[in-house]
C-alpha cells in the first residue's frame, strides 16, 4: 500500500502529541520521519517509528527535552542532547554547525546523551540545502566484530558527507561501517535470496553471500575488511572526545538498546569562496565524467551518490510512500 | 638490506639540495620521506622517492615553490600549492590548520594545485602530535572504476582520522578508497600470492583474489564495494570545491601523471574541552576492550588503528630501515 506523504506526517504527529511532545516539536520529527520514508530510506522512517515508540515508553527518549549548547569555544560548540528525540537533536545541531559556518567559515557541534537520528543523510542534505558541505557521523551500540574478532565491539558508525548544488540535486554519500545492516541481511532472508556481495562470515569462518548463515554467527562484514573497522573506532573516539559523551564500548556496557550516544555535525561555508556556477560545473564536470563510465554489463546505469533518493523522491511524491500494511496497521493504533 | 634513520635523511637531503631544494626544503622533505619508510609505510618512503625525482626533472614538482594562503575566512583558508613538493606542502598546511583549531577550535585549510602528499598518515600523526584531531583527504589520479563501471575514472583518494593521546600512541585510521593499492596487487604477484580477501574483478566479471587477474582488467575494488566508490566521489568533489582545484577528472584530463591535485586539512583543538586525562582515558577504555575480543584463531592479535605504526617504527629505529637493495643502489647514484 501507498501513504500520502501529509497523510503519513499526520499520524506521525498524531501519534507524538499524545506521548507529550509539544505541536511543535511534533510536528518537526514527524516531517523528518516522514521524508525518510519518502526518500526511499523506509528503514529509518515508517518502518523504525514503532521502536522509537517503545524507546519513549521506556523513557530512553524523553518528550520534554532537546539539545542544549553546555560549552563553546569559537567555532567549535558542545551540545548537551539531554536524551531528547535524536531526529530533533540532530536537525538542531546541523543548523547550529551551519550559523557557525556563515560566521566562521566552518562550524562543528559535537552532540553527547543524544538518542538515533534515524537517516544520516537527512543532515548532510540540510547542510546541502543551505549551500553548505556536510560531515557528519554517529556512533551506535556494538554490532559488529572488529577485524580479527568475532564478537561485536564496534559499532557500524554512519558517516555522511555531502556536497551541494544549486538546483538541489547535491551528491550525498551517507553510509554505515557495516556492508550491510542487521535489517538488510534479514530482507534478503525473508525474500530467499542471496547477497549480492559477501556481507560476512559463516561458522567455518568463510566469507558468505548466506543471509542465513551470517545472522546465525552474527559476523556482519565491515565496509572494506580491516578498513572499515578501523574507521569505526576512529569516528567513533572522536564523537565521544569531542562531545564529551559515551562510546560505543560504553553504550554496550548496560543494556542491550542503544540510546545516550554520541555524534558530531560540521558544515563548511563553500559558497564563502565560490560563486554558485563554479562550484556546479565542478561538481558536473566530474558526475557526468562518471556517469559516461563503460558500464560493467550494457544495462549498469552507473548512479552517483544521491541519485536515487531524487528519482525515489519525486515518485514517492506522485504516487504516494510505499509502507507495508502490517506496519502501517500497528502504526494507526497507537 | 638496513639503513639506519640518519643516513637515509642524509642521503635524500643530498639529492634534494642537488635539485635545487633550499637546505632548510630539502631537510624538512627528507625527513618526512624518512620517517614514512621509519614507520613501515615503504610504499611512500624511499620506494617512491625516484619517482619523485622524475617528476622534478619532468618540471611536475617546482623545487622553489610552496603553498601559500590565497584567501581566508575565519576559521577557512585557501591555499595554493604553487606546484611545490607535496610533502612539504601537507606539512605546511596542516601546520596551519592547528594554528587556526588554537584560535577557532576547529580550523580547516584547503590546498589546491599541489602534489602527492607521500603517507597520508603523517598529517594525521602531527595533528594528534599537537593534541588535536585531525581528519584530512587527498584526491589522486582516476585510478579506480566506479562500481558498476570497468573503466578508471575515480580516484583512490586516501582519508585519514586521528585521535591523540598523551603518551604519543595516537589512534590513526589511514585508507585508501580502493581495496589494495596496484603496488600492493603487484607485490602479491611478485611474490607468488593471492590476495588475503578478493581485491578487484577478473576478464569474466567475477570477484578475485588473483593479482595477476586483476591486473589485466585493472578493475581494483572499492573498499565496500558501492560504498568506497560514493565514498571516494564526494572526498574530490569536496576537496576541489573548497581549494578551488582541480578534481580527479580534470587531473586525468592532460596526462597519466599526477600532479596539481586537492587536499583537505582539518584540525580540532579538543584539549579546549578536555583534560589529557580524560582523553586518554576515553581512548583507552575503548582500545582495551576492543584488544579483548574473541579472536577469530587463537593466534589473531586483534590491533587498534595505528597499533603497528608503534611497534615498526621501534623495530627500525634499532636496526635500520628495511629497503630492498635495488631501490637504494638506484638512490645513492642520483
Amino acid at each position: 500500500m501507498r501513504i500520502q506523504y501529509d497523510d503519513m506526517l499526520n499520524e506521525f504527529k498524531r501519534i507524538l502529541i499524545k506521548k507529550g511532545f509539544s505541536e511543535q516539536d511534533a510536528y518537526l520529527s514527524s516531517k523528518l520521519f516522514t521524508e525518510n520514508s519518502l526518500n526511499g530510506v523506509y528503514t529509518h522512517g515508517v518502518n523504525r517509528f514503532p521502536r522509537v515508540i517503545k524507546y519513549i515508553d521506556k523513557g530512553y527518549i524523553k518528550v520534554d527535552k532537546k539539545a542544549e549548547k553546555v560549552d563553546g569555544f569559537g567555532s567549535f560548540e558542545r551540545w548537551d542532547g539531554n536524551l531528547g528525540m535524536g531526529n530533533i537533536n540532530a536537525k538542531i545541531s546541523m543548523d547550529r554547525a551551519i550559523e557557525l559556518a556563515r560566521e566562521f567559515g566552518i562550524g562543528i557541534v559535537a552532540l553527547r546523551n543524544t538518542n538515533h537520528w534515524m537517516r544520516g543523510g537527512t543532515y548532510g542534505w540540510q547542510a546541502a540545502d543551505a549551500g553548505c558541505i556536510g560531515i557528519c557521523w554517529t556512533n551506535t551500540l556494538p554490532n559488529m566484530p572488529a577485524w580479527g574478532a568475532k564478537d561485536s565491539k564496534v559499532g557500524n558508525n554512519p558517516f555522511i558527507m555531502s556536497v551541494p548544488r544549486s538546483n538541489g540535486q547535491h551528491v550525498v554519500v551517507d553510509m554505515a561501517m557495516s556492508q550491510f545492516s542487521y535489517g538488510k541481511i534479514e530482507e534478503y532472508r525473508l525474500n530467499g535470496k542471496t547477497l549480492p556481495v559477501p556481507g560476512g562470515y559463516d561458522s567455518e569462518g568463510n566469507l558468505s553471500t548466506n543471509p542465513e548463515a551470517i545472522e546465525e554467527t552474527g559476523r556482519v562484514l565491515p565496509v572494506g575488511f580491516w578498513k572499515g573497522s578501523s574507521l569505526s573506532i576512529v569516528l567513533d573516539l572522536i564523537a565521544a572526545v569531542l562531545s564529551g559523551g559515551r562510546t560505543t564500548y560504553d553504550i554496550g556496557k548496560e543494556t542491550e538498546d542503544e540510546y545516550g550516544i554520541s555524534q558530531v555535525f560540521i558544515a563548511i561555508d563553500q559558497s564563502k569562496f565560490n560563486l554558485p556556477e563554479l562550484t556546479d560545473e565542478i561538481i558536473n564536470n566530474t558526475v557526468n565524467d562518471i556517469k559516461e563510465s563503460t558500464p560493467k554489463n550494457a544495462d549498469t546505469n552507473i548512479l552517483y551518490p544521491g541519485e536515487r533518493v531524487i528519482a525515489t523522491r519525486k515518485e514517492n511524491l506522485e504516487k504516494g510512500i510505499p509502507v507495508e500494511e502490517s506496519i502501517w496497521n500497528r502504526i494507526i493504533k497507537f
